[in-house]
């Protein structure tokens, strides 16, 4: 069985290849040594994903660790941040501990890392009964300009990146809770275990969203919480939730309709952004090739608490009080 | 049951107090914005606790939460950074999941942090079967002073800081291996669980030492890490490593002498430093009031392999090859 030090030496110390700009150390002292650039701030994120809570048991090594940065970037996306270095701590059983798996996991962090240029600039790596991975991720932005979800103002558009609903049907379909899990569910699986972060539209986003957040809790859930950072309300146009084939087949047969904006696991961004920017974000969704799609309106608050109306559901809909999406606890 | 959001509110909103510079922002949104001091460089350090494997089962909550975060300090230590900021990635056996158990642990957070002057600035708490801490703590070096491993030049002096084995010893009090765990133990226990990171120690070496290291998986192991990092060898003077009088007594009692060069959790430093700066470091331990002792010397390598000479051991002991620390693979 390989040390800690080997396995570290082995497959982790080639992931830190490309952070060494002048003066930088990574992996292999104390801490790593990060320069930063001039004007400015550090935007840091982190998120713990664990077998059997996050992810199904039998995912694959190299989407666990696809997803476990992906998650994280996809929260840099949403404050508008570059990438810049992450750290990974790492549980691993004993049943993982073997060359294969640990190699197929690698490849995952590679495969995201370059493509994102982000390196490992370090990390933990423990034994432990549960395999329990904790990425904080780094990002840089101008200073003062991140996207908080606190800017929402009364008027401004809500809008949505891609598709709506896919990760959590991909869930749906992994976890055999769907008739056929064919086909028509590839792209919703592909979907669940290797999002991509919408890292070049949040860059862009920096001087045009009033707000963002990532949708990894659902889009109502998230939705709220720019919603109650920002003291406003939403009026929601159902119809023009976007949602691919697959999903519009699932709702007809299932008629659950809100499944979509309750489900986890999109990491799309929602952003808003004054009605002046229309034109700018059109033209922005053409030069990136991202699905922009403007689903609401930001309302003032009554009263006390902000609340989500949704507007021309395609049935008679209980009142969705209470199902503002998944809460891990 | 709380959610996992008004956890963060109750419990871990009120330690990212203090943070509030002109600009920045701490918990509540998708990330931490921080601003980073001119002429600085980051230091980034992690580390993982879990339950059962690097703590006993019956460590209580604010101890926990002191050792997770002390832990990094010591990484930060190491390399002479001013600590600066910390996330904490927390996944709660539902067991723990209570008010009493989270307001302790938020107290041993918040009692260290306030000792050394880092907020919290965001996390991730999530439910899982095994209680489990992943700290990421960042400080601020002048650009291109952080303390490496990988300076220690023949003739250097070897320095530690503070009294060495007695975290591991009270890891064996508090197992019970030990006949007796009354007050001779007492501050080895007090070791084990809250130890004190040598941050000030740390800030002060930065124009003193060559290379540092923190003690945390052992003093030998430890020192081999300098050496290997340095292309060097060591010889340490056993008669000169400083033991409290309950390792002495443990040491007389078990004939085990060498446990203490072997034990981890000590969180001491150990470091190099030239010959002429001898008088500034004895200076240097009356100002801050921490022990320095010399014990030992830098040596060229012979050979490919750093190795350490023990010198003046107490009795005819067996070779060390192979006990070089505790890994925890």
């Amino acid at each position: 069985m390989s040390s800690e030090f080997s396995i570290i030496d082995q497959f982790f110390k080639p992931l830190s290849a490309g952070m060494k700009q002048q003066g930088e150390i990574g992996i292999g002292d104390d801490g790593a040594v990060i320069s930063c650039p001039s004007e400015s701030q550090l935007v840091v994120v982190t998120d713990t994903l664990i077998e059997g809570v996050h992810f199904p048991e039998q995912t694959d090594a190299y989407d666990i660790a696809w997803k476990a940065l992906a998650v994280n970037l996809s929260d840099l996306a949403a404050m508008g941040a570059t990438p810049a270095f992450y750290t990974l701590a790492l549980t691993l059983p004993e049943k993982y501990h073997d060359d294969p798996w640990l190699m197929a996991f690698a490849d995952g962090l590679k495969a995201i890392g370059e493509r994102f240029s982000i390196p490992l600039v370090g990390g933990d790596t423990t034994k432990g009964p549960v395999l329990t991975l904790t990425v904080t991720a780094q990002g840089w932005v101008p200073v003062g300009e991140a996207i908080l979800r606190a800017g929402a103002g009364v008027g401004d558009d809500i809008y949505v990146s891609g598709l709506i609903g896919d990760g959590g049907l991909g869930l749906k379909a992994v976890e055999q809770m769907l008739e056929e899990t064919g086909q028509d569910y590839r792209q919703c699986i592909e979907k669940l275990n290797r999002p991509m972060p919408r890292i070049e539209l949040g860059k862009a986003l920096l001087s045009l969203a009033s707000a963002a957040i990532d949708i990894s809790d659902g889009l109502l859930a998230d939705l709220k919480h720019i919603l109650e950072a920002s003291a406003v309300s939403a009026d929601v146009d159902f119809s023009q939730v976007p949602f691919s084939s697959a999903m519009m087949r699932y709702q007809r047969r299932s008629r659950d309709y809100l499944m979509p904006l309750v489900a986890g696991d999109d990491y799309e961004l929602c952003f808003t952004a004054s009605k002046a920017r229309r034109a700018e974000i059109e033209a922005l969704a053409e030069t990136i090739g991202v699905r922009l799609s403007r689903i609401g309106e930001i309302k003032e608050l009554e009263g006390q608490a902000s609340r989500v109306c949704l507007m021309n559901l395609p049935e008679n809909l209980a009142d969705l009080e209470g199902r503002q999406g998944y809460q891990h606890f």
